[in-house]
């Protein structure tokens, strides 16, 4: 039984509904931000972080920082990234356009390989873009909370590797950590950038990241200085290698309470295998792919191994738009998302389905199905289709 | 009564002690970042900061952005500022160094007209140095939180107007605002940074600027674009003026507990008048520096018009260093926070008094005066002295 007042069900691809818990944990009373006590649990958190990642190489490093999921791409445009350096953009949606955006600001020459809506570039395109000409660092949406597209970052790291070894793989994973699987040392992969709120569970507000040791390498063998302040790898690499020794260190005051909903979240995740939790959330994608299909409707990721297993972007049927659908979903105590990739965005809706609504036994899912199918007969019946 | 843990009573610079509904606000249950219950309350939101800085001007805008309050530095060099033009930064401690840094990263140059410790510089000096070349920005530092030296911002202010009225008179007001008299339209200032934490009583996390047509107008007519992206205040513009008309808007996912945390304290704060507030905290500081006085001790801070109000810095006995006193204020449920500046921090110990713990009518300020009567006399005997 959940603590919190009655509200409708938030199945949006982010934020997700909260644990009673980790909710909770945001009352500690206020604490020193050096003192050894929150050096403690931001230390153990960042510790927490590596678990996520399934890292235990040394020469990796977590970052957490108060900011929006967005933060992330600053640091790596500003401290990865030198002014005229390449950088492949792997567009699958809203994100990518974002992302090149961000790395155009700090300078850097910006590629996007594009594919069409629902789509992603092919292995082949990859490979060959790659081929074409040195690329400081390749980035890679892991899933594009726009379209519900999947990336293959596993292939597409190994791509790399062969192809272009000194290109950084940097993975957007702000709607992949915490439900898809990332094996961040095995795969070989430098940088995942994400976010608090969505599969995670904790509120939004802080800026998560994971860093290779060849990705710390490539920041301290810099030309030029980094391009920000607040967003560079090297005002915060000593506080955060600090606060992992229990150390207290000090940049920048860190999001105490919100550090302490982290840690809850993350001590609940990790006390299971990840598999098993990557496991639940591909089953709960089953059920509601299937539904979706059932209800004779598509989705924006067409091809199943493009499909993301914790949220759902779904094509409303013809002279639907989702001002007709969503509010007989929240009449039906269900909050989803209208669309977001601007070339499409009132023909579709996003369901999300992570964290909390189904790894706990709750019944979020199965209600939200049943409220669609409701929602949508209304819909059409006042349309008159 | 407060529903809170026992714990030792915070008494730093900030974080500060929190209110039980301030805390209690960010149990909030889940919402969508751009459905109308959050939209009105982050619109509000931002009404309530116009009125924390006895604002009305139409053409002043706030901006509350997750993020710690160093990344209003960020915000103020990145798009303010462009490359190569001049800054003069007032120094009256540890974070002028730190902000001209961030200056610099972004391509300023910064001019430090710097005091000796626990001093300002004159306004003698300050029109001096205005009017030796043209500044695009100058910035002050309210309370600077390693010495607790106050600057008085309105007679800067009216120095700038006077002799170089282009310049943008820009405010560090972390450890001031919502403590110390800040009336941003009538002492005609263009920017106040600050953070959620100090005496605005809020979690830490939230970036939180003020900044006047002025300032706004000389962003809208640079010359070359901003150089950041998640600090650009052309990203972040639109979105503030539409939540604050009710509108949802995306650019990177609101902190949305945070959010509730700084409506619910913005309330409180704003439902008496700001003077109100302001002369309580002096009659708090009136206190502590007739205590520390009557203890024989000096401020870092010699002259009482450069004090600042909601903390004191405090030089230690000759021969006692912060860890022989802190241990025994903790002992006795009082903690502060040992000094900052670098050429001094040994010699030093700061005791915030702000917030709740000054007008809530808590015993804060009294226990911890009678703690560090006890905890000197004890570290001296210890040492002894």
């Amino acid at each position: 039984m959940s603590s919190q007042a009655p509200h409708p069900t938030l199945l949006i691809p982010g934020p997700i509904e909260f644990d009673d818990a980790v909710l909770q944990s945001m009352s500690h009373y206020a604490e020193s931000h050096v003192g050894p006590g929150f050096v403690k649990t931001f230390g153990e958190t960042l510790s927490l972080v590596r678990k996520l990642f399934q890292s235990t190489s040394p020469a990796a490093q977590p970052f957490v920082i108060s900011g929006s999921g967005t933060l992330g791409w600053d640091i790596v445009a500003s401290s990865l990234i030198e002014k005229g350096e390449n950088a492949l953009v792997l567009h699958t949606g809203y994100f990518a356009d974002s992302f090149a955006s961000c790395l155009e600001t700090y300078g850097a020459n910006a590629t996007q390989l594009k594919a069409p809506v629902g789509d992603r570039p092919s292995f082949e395109q990859i490979e060959q873009a790659l081929q074409e000409k040195p690329y400081k660092v390749i980035t890679i949406t892991h899933v594009d909370t726009s379209t519900g597209v999947l990336s293959d970052i596993k292939r597409v790291a190994e791509i790399v590797r062969r192809v272009s070894p000194e290109t950084l793989v940097v993975v957007d994973g702000v709607c992949s950590v915490g439900c898809e699987e990332i094996a961040f040392d095995a795969w070989d992969i430098d940088v995942v950038l994400t976010a608090s709120q969505k599969a995670i569970g904790c509120p939004p507000g802080l800026s998560i990241l994971m860093l290779s040791g060849r990705a710390l390498d490539r920041f301290k063998t810099r030309q030029t200085p980094p391009s920000s302040y607040y967003a560079s790898l090297g005002n915060w690499l000593p506080i955060m290698q600090n606060y992992e020794n229990f150390k207290p260190s000090y940049f920048a005051t860190p999001p105490t309470q919100l550090v302490h909903a982290l840690h809850t979240t993350l001590s609940q995740i990790t006390a299971r295998p990840m598999a098993e939790r990557f496991a639940v959330h591909a089953q709960a994608s089953d059920r509601v792919k299937a539904a979706v299909a059932e209800l004779g409707l598509t989705q924006l990721a067409a091809n199943p191994e493009n499909q993301a297993h914790a949220m759902t972007a779904i094509w409303l049927p013809e002279g639907l738009a989702p001002p007709d659908v969503l509010p007989g979903l929240l009449k039906r105590g269900v909050i989803f998302a209208a669309g977001l990739h601007k070339e499409v965005a009132t023909k579709y809706i996003r369901f999300g389905h992570m964290g909390v609504s189904v790894t706990s036994g709750r019944q979020d899912v199965d209600n939200a199905i049943a409220a669609l199918k409701e929602a949508l007969t209304e819909a059409k019946q006042a349309k008159g289709l």
